[in-house]
């Protein structure tokens, strides 16, 4: 999304939008409030692809029937570190803050806590989920599968989906470290916005048809996983890594049998499977030496001499200073999402959302 | 390895050498099964950077005073589901094997269970560790820093390790699905291979002295995380990812700051750090779904078709494939191992490895 948008909206009346069109849409208070904060959170951080361009999409499988506004999420502990969540194919986010809730309770206790969330829904970008953890002062780790996108390594056919892992650890005195990546070489949307200008794509990121590296964003029918030809084993193991954290330890389906995100079926629930877990970090080495030693870590990486022209970050760091330069100038809507955000208005009877002067 | 080579030994006999020889170099008893077990798992799976090639170096680490023989490693239980373990300088397999015990065992009690170690050394294949907990019935995760020699994103030198990362799940019926990998874009010794046959590497591999690309083995200074120039964030935040889990939760220095495996300094202790964790996969969804969700998993992917003369795999088929095939026909030593293990023979006057007839 290009910064030079002149339509720029406020956090908070942002909110109020969202909360107000997921209300109509027939969302409860706790289910809409988890949907706006995931995905203002994302937009704040500079995430579009999975922040407020969603929101038309929860819309849809709210009033399509795909899912429930009003769920009855049910939650079981297990074992003193483990549970599962039934989540009733509510809100995909209502699901996973409250998963990690329990987690995080969970490991205050005995030192970890993990939770796997079935009979889920799409929960917007998985860092959301582990942040919450490091805003509690602990690691989060967070996991879901999604619909077939991504090659196996040395397949021909989508298997995986982009299946997403986020890390997240907190900083004393700064903003957490956090990590949210697809398990595939590339982001589905990157391929489209390549298409969009006529622009080649790196090597080893897609495959058209056959399972055969293609550089021509139109060719695409599949991503390659992390690591390309030669590593994607990595990427693909990545990926199946999450399966088995999310699908199975929830006893769903894997990401290949799931309807797909886009439809066009919205009415049926699709199964979708999240894993979160939190650890705290006090609870290894005597004597809690984890913050010093995350301070010397990232001093010594801020150090480190970038290649020509180039910063080394840490991870997260991009999306902090995004975050900031949101909180102080607004958080942009490009054409696309401002014609999707007026439809909605009109079409729920909600009140615009106006830019900032 | 070419496994043409006509020196093949048998399992048992090569386990009875590795044990003479660590406790001619000094390890007792438990120090050299483990080592044992692990460097053996190692080459049965035709991991050869891993394997049997490493003997010579913890016997240089043992006699120059870096590893204790007999240390006295100590197990604080620090909540029911975390706990540390100093290792005490000693081998890091035992340490690795002792850690991944104590971290069953809690998973058994309260779902999950993890470890970090701390004054812990070179464990030879993250692997190992992971199966160790595949073969309980447990899932099993391990992560462990070692010293630099990949880039950060953007970076231009060496600052992270390979850091590994390992999961391992038990499958009913067959060998656990298994992960091992580094978090560099390729392994430091396949840079050496492509050199020492003046084959040019893959793009987005390896970094000459400024950090810039190159395809050239005798220029690589540094591997690129995986993901290379691009998408190195993912490879460089799962390094760091490793470096929080492992380094910081055992309250160890980071990768950075280690000592080189390579020596020169064989006599000061490295306080290299390992993360291990168990999950019992029964402690989630009710009903134990976890077996027959796997097999649906599995049994899925490998009707995938692959592209044009290529097969999918399921994680950790080829090592078992090869573990099969060796378990039959013996372990091989290429010429260099054979120098090497003839040397260790008769230096510490042990007898010498004999192959098969």
């Amino acid at each position: 999304m290009s910064e030079t948008t002149d339509f720029r909206v406020e956090r908070e009346a942002l909110e109020r939008f969202m909360k107000a069109v997921l209300r109509r849409a027939g969302a409860d208070d706790v289910s809409g409030s988890a949907a706006t904060r995931a995905l203002v959170t994302a937009s704040r951080m500079g995430t579009d692809s999975h922040g407020l361009r969603l929101l038309p999409h929860y819309v849809l499988a709210l009033q399509g029937g795909r899912l429930k506004g009003a769920p009855r999420m049910r939650f079981e502990r297990r074992l003193p570190a483990t549970g599962y969540l039934d989540a009733d194919d509510g809100l995909g986010h209502l699901a996973a803050y409250s998963a990690m809730e329990h987690a995080v309770e969970m490991a205050e206790q005995v030192g970890m806590g993990a939770v796997a969330v079935g009979n889920a829904s799409h929960f917007g970008a998985a860092g959301c989920y582990a942040l919450a953890a490091a805003e509690r002062g602990l690691i989060g780790l967070v996991t879901c599968n999604s619909d077939p996108f991504v090659l196996l390594h040395q397949g021909s056919r989508p298997f995986h989906g982009t299946n997403p892992i986020a890390f997240a650890a907190p900083v004393a005195g700064e903003q957490p470290y956090l990590l949210d990546m697809a398990t595939s070489a590339i982001p589905w949307n990157r391929v489209q916005q390549y298409g969009a200008i006529g622009r080649e794509l790196p090597d080893q990121v897609a495959a058209d048809t056959e399972g055969q590296v293609t550089r021509t964003p139109g060719e695409v029918a599949a991503l390659l996983p992390l690591g390309g030809s030669e590593f994607g084993f990595k990427g693909a193991g990545l990926g199946g890594m999450v399966e088995v954290l999310s699908s199975m330890l929830a006893g769903m389906q894997h990401g290949y049998r799931l309807l797909p995100m886009g439809g066009p079926d919205m009415a049926s629930p699709r199964g979708i499977a999240h894993f979160v877990m939190a650890l705290r970090p006090d609870a290894f080495a005597p004597g809690d030496p984890f913050p010093a030693c995350l301070r010397r870590y990232l001093d010594d990486l801020r150090a480190q001499p970038g290649r020509s022209g180039a910063e080394v970050l840490v991870p997260g760091e991009r999306e902090w200073a995004c975050q900031a330069q949101r909180d102080a100038r607004g958080i942009p809507l490009d054409s696309a999402n401002q014609a999707a955000y007026a439809e909605l208005a009109e079409r729920l009877d909600v009140p615009p959302l106006r830019p900032l002067s």
